[in-house]
């Protein structure tokens, strides 16, 4: 089974792609997905959306994972996170593929088996369930990677 | 110039049109469209950006109006609302329309010359610029009405 898993925000997106073979995991792909400043909001929006619907094309996933999102203390950054992540739901709901919406804290303790880890162990984790030499890079991606795994269990377990 | 308004919403958006002759206003149409709360989350999120694309395509707008949005006490509401924006906006970009976004307070002060104005001086101004018998019901879609009157106005100061 093929795993898409987002970080998602409006300036970037961390994305991850993982291989479920029966519980073995197998690294695809990982990344972000910048929208440029220098653009309009309008611009930007279409971009998320256009960012999106190429990696589903890409990677052919039978189920994406997109990380919940808590309300941060600056209104404006939230709201256009929010708009965003609306902005991603649609585009996967268009290619017609299954969605699993982990909290943060189930990206935790599904990875380390902890709600409270912190960030590093998380991505630590990462590393050692996927047999990677490091620990991938840039924090997002990384933590798309997370957001995939957990995604995989998750949906597993749901049917 | 046509104009459509739009209040957002994820439940349901109030949607006004009105024609803008040199700035003697006239009333096309106001209503209310809905998603279904027996349908799924991601199929409700479609049918918001397939409203909003099928009114810019009756009404073929010159410029959409829709109402900033502010945080509310329920955040789950709010995050749900901004999802819904996010795909109006994206929906308004695809159809390559000019966008404007009043605040609560311009739409108020717009109408009515007051910022603190409450929710029933605004419609009864709606009805008086729109030269209608009546106060448009139900409250959003005279809202929405709201909204395109003061996006006509930001809309020819802005140009």
């Amino acid at each position: 089974m093929r795993l898409l898993g987002i970080d998602p925000g409006f300036d970037r997106n961390g994305f991850g792609v993982v291989e479920d073979n029966g519980g073995k995991l197998t690294h695809i792909a990982h990344g972000v997905l910048q929208t440029s400043k220098d653009d309009s909001f309008m611009t930007r929006l279409r971009q998320v959306r256009d960012n999106v619907a190429s990696l589903i094309d890409q990677y052919k996933p039978d189920c994406v994972a997109v990380e919940q999102l808590f309300f941060q203390t600056n209104a404006k950054t939230a709201m256009n996170v929010a708009m965003a992540r609306g902005v991603i739901l649609l585009a996967i709901a268009d290619a017609g593929i299954k969605l699993v919406e982990p909290t943060p804290n189930q990206v935790k303790s599904g990875t380390t088996g902890q709600g409270n880890a912190d960030k590093k162990q998380v991505q630590e984790m990462v590393k050692r369930l996927l047999k990677l030499d490091a620990i991938p890079k840039p924090d997002d991606a990384a933590d798309a990677l997370a957001v995939a795994i957990v995604g995989c269990t998750l949906s597993n377990s749901v049917h």
